[in-house]
């Protein structure tokens, strides 16, 4: 029998499922949040009790489509169109990764989410994902993975590595990390490719995360080639009816909409990305009508540029608010529901996102003790649309402490900030 | 004579004011900077020598919209419409405010402000405005300070009150204090009010700052009492001659961008108060075409909800590429430009606002060591896409230390928070 762990943060303010504040200590035993008390309680003893006075207790933050490895691309090429970024300046550097550089820039994206209240991401990305996934595992984070599958360069070796990929760590790290199959696009992955990787993933009960319906271009050319639009044309291929996260749905059709209403479509909406690049404002209060659960995503650094979930969330109400000319969209409770509960729910783990007796314990302790916090009339409003990141000061996931007092506990920041330094460089000949 | 002193900040990466970086050493002198010698310069030795190694210097940020004191009401109503905000939430509580909550609501701000690489500022608010001064004076700050006078209420003593400011603090604290004159907007200010305003302005020799055509039911209110759009109307009473500084500009007709280019009407674009409220999407494109200076504030801190302007700039770029489907629109360099030395114009002060022999010191020293500053390949880039404000290391005024190492040097940021929020518990009674 492994022996019992707990941790017990007292007196903290917490952000409750309903979205109401709440005020107990929270126990958490092993790898759940095992009950919550009020705050008067007296049984708060043990050799691991958090103080948490001053702080406010959320789930972690989810981050549901990101790309962590391109940390390595971060400010390298701004203020470009994205075929443009894309074609001529992020994928001939990609061509160059290697093995070590796959594993130090998801490293570097683990530092920056951890430090930021970020406890599981969705990622896809080229060969060498199990680096990835290594660091999911050394990092403590919990990961949903996935191979960034382009059809129409050698496919089939690419489908190959997401299921080695799926075979190798889906569950892996006490079931940390889950192992999604990631066709890139509707632009690079024709038809039948598509059909091709919803066979292999229905066989191995695997869920798909892909881009869609990202830019004016990408809809027309799809038009263009097969007559019909994105998400009429991914349906035909089989993959919506097995756990589908689209990111990006900037561009839909109402049709389309009902499309993914009908097949439980679950949408990473990405505001920094959309707005950057200039790809559009995705209908968020269309889809959130339509029932869809849609979370948060700050896509790679090299579009955003950083990985930065605070501020995706309050850009994401801000973009709403100003899109639908509704100031009441999107409240501070529902956007961060959206980035914690429906974020956890978007890249397919179960009982994560809520400071719940029985949920897994990711938690982040914000310091409220900046000038930006004060007055403290209320937490929820004061995270969203006042804090900065930098008030992440405690992060736990699955009942264990990666950061606390800003200190990270299982990466070693300055060896990593090293090492990814000295691969950028010998990457972009800098 | 008075002793000469001196700052050499060495070794540093610093903001051109063509928008490229360069590197050398700073040296301040007095109230200015006296010169940029290359790096490899050995005459770098002195009392007061920093080590610019690691960190990018930049003008500081200039706030060109705010109302400081409302740092007092942050998330004490969010998620409303502006004018149930402002009528049944906003108004009730400044009734109640009193001369010392204006000095500590001013106070944290000028904590928050300093913390987040932000040297000067435009206020305007309510009665006892010359608190804010004194806060000003105290901090080391930069200010640029109007009454908000609201013509349908005892519009005169409003006036009285901003004339006695001008003739007290206008020049004050060498220079560092410059008064406007703040009639509030059209609906509160009758034309006939306002041709007064401008007549007392025009005999003092003094600037106007005012909000304009923030919302649609502004404009149609406008054109139902006087026949007229906004600019239309205020072009009548005389105040676009005197040096013109307007807040918002959120709805404009193409007349009135003519208007505004005729009389050089200067800009203070707050682009999350706009998409707060949800008030629109200003035309800042049309409007820098227009050849119009467009500064960048964060209005008041119940409407924002911080004084954050390096998210305010940030937020300003992606804004401007989304709204107009164009990534190229406002580039990094450009839009730290505009939060720098175009913000200094549109407040009103001379030599302020770039890194350049003669300028004034207002200088901000970021700390580029954290994961979201790797790799180092464009440090503007990184700081307007992926830095947060939580990178002010260092903060220089008028060639005086307000911060160093994140530590402030004039302000006592833990008795201010602790009186500041004494104040805001009367205030609502929470």
């Amino acid at each position: 029998m492994p022996f019992d762990k707990e941790i017990i943060i007292r007196d903290v303010k917490y952000f409750k499922p309903d979205g109401a504040v709440g005020e107990g200590n929270i126990f958490i035993k092993n790898d759940k949040i095992s009950r919550i008390t009020h705050s008067t309680s007296t049984d708060v003893k043990g050799d691991n009790v958090i103080d948490g006075r001053g702080k406010f207790a959320t789930p972690g933050l989810v981050n549901s489509h990101t790309h962590a490895s391109m940390t390595l691309l971060r400010s390298y090429a701004d203020d470009l169109a994205l075929m443009d970024w894309l074609k001529n300046h992020i994928w001939p550097i990609e061509e160059k990764m290697k093995r070590k550089d796959i594993y130090i820039g998801a490293a570097l994206a683990a530092v920056e989410m951890i430090k930021g209240g970020t406890t599981a991401f969705m990622d896809m990305y080229g060969p060498n994902m199990e680096e990835v996934a290594k660091v999911t595992e050394e990092s403590g984070l919990r990961g949903s993975l996935c191979r960034g599958i382009i059809g129409i360069f050698n496919g089939e070796e690419k489908l190959q590595t997401n299921i080695e990929l799926f075979k190798n760590f889906n569950g892996a790290a006490d079931g940390r990390i889950k192992v999604m199959f990631g066709p890139h696009a509707i632009y690079t992955c024709p038809p039948d490719f598509l059909r091709k990787i919803a066979d292999v993933a229905r066989s191995l009960g695997a869920e798909i995360h892909m881009h869609m319906n990202e830019t004016l271009d990408e809809i027309n050319g799809c038009i263009k080639d097969y007559g019909k639009r994105p998400f009429e044309v991914v349906e035909e291929t089989g993959l919506l009816d097995l756990g589908f996260l689209a990111a990006h749905c900037v561009h839909l059709s109402d049709h389309e909409i009902e499309i993914m209403q009908s097949k439980n479509v679950r949408v990473a909406h990405n505001p920094t990305s959309n707005m950057k690049l200039a790809s559009g404002i995705a209908p968020v209060m269309k889809m959130i009508d339509a029932g869809l659960t849609v979370a948060i995503g700050t896509d790679g650094a090299s579009s955003n540029n950083n990985l930065d979930m605070l501020e995706e969330i309050r850009l994401a109400t801000f973009l709403a608010k100003v899109a639908t000319l509704d100031p009441l969209a999107l409240p501070a409770a529902q956007i961060l529901q959206m980035g914690t509960a429906e974020g956890a729910k978007a890249i397919g783990f179960k009982n994560v996102g809520r400071i719940k007796e029985g949920y897994k314990a990711d938690i982040v302790l914000w310091n409220m003790s900046g000038a930006e916090w004060q007055p403290a009339y209320n937490p929820v409003s004061l995270l969203v649309y006042s804090a900065n990141s930098s008030s992440a000061d405690t992060v736990i996931v699955d009942g264990k402490i990666l950061m606390q007092n800003r200190e990270l506990k299982t990466l070693d920041e300055e060896k990593i900030i090293h090492e990814f330094n000295a691969c950028a460089n010998r990457l972009t000949g800098k």
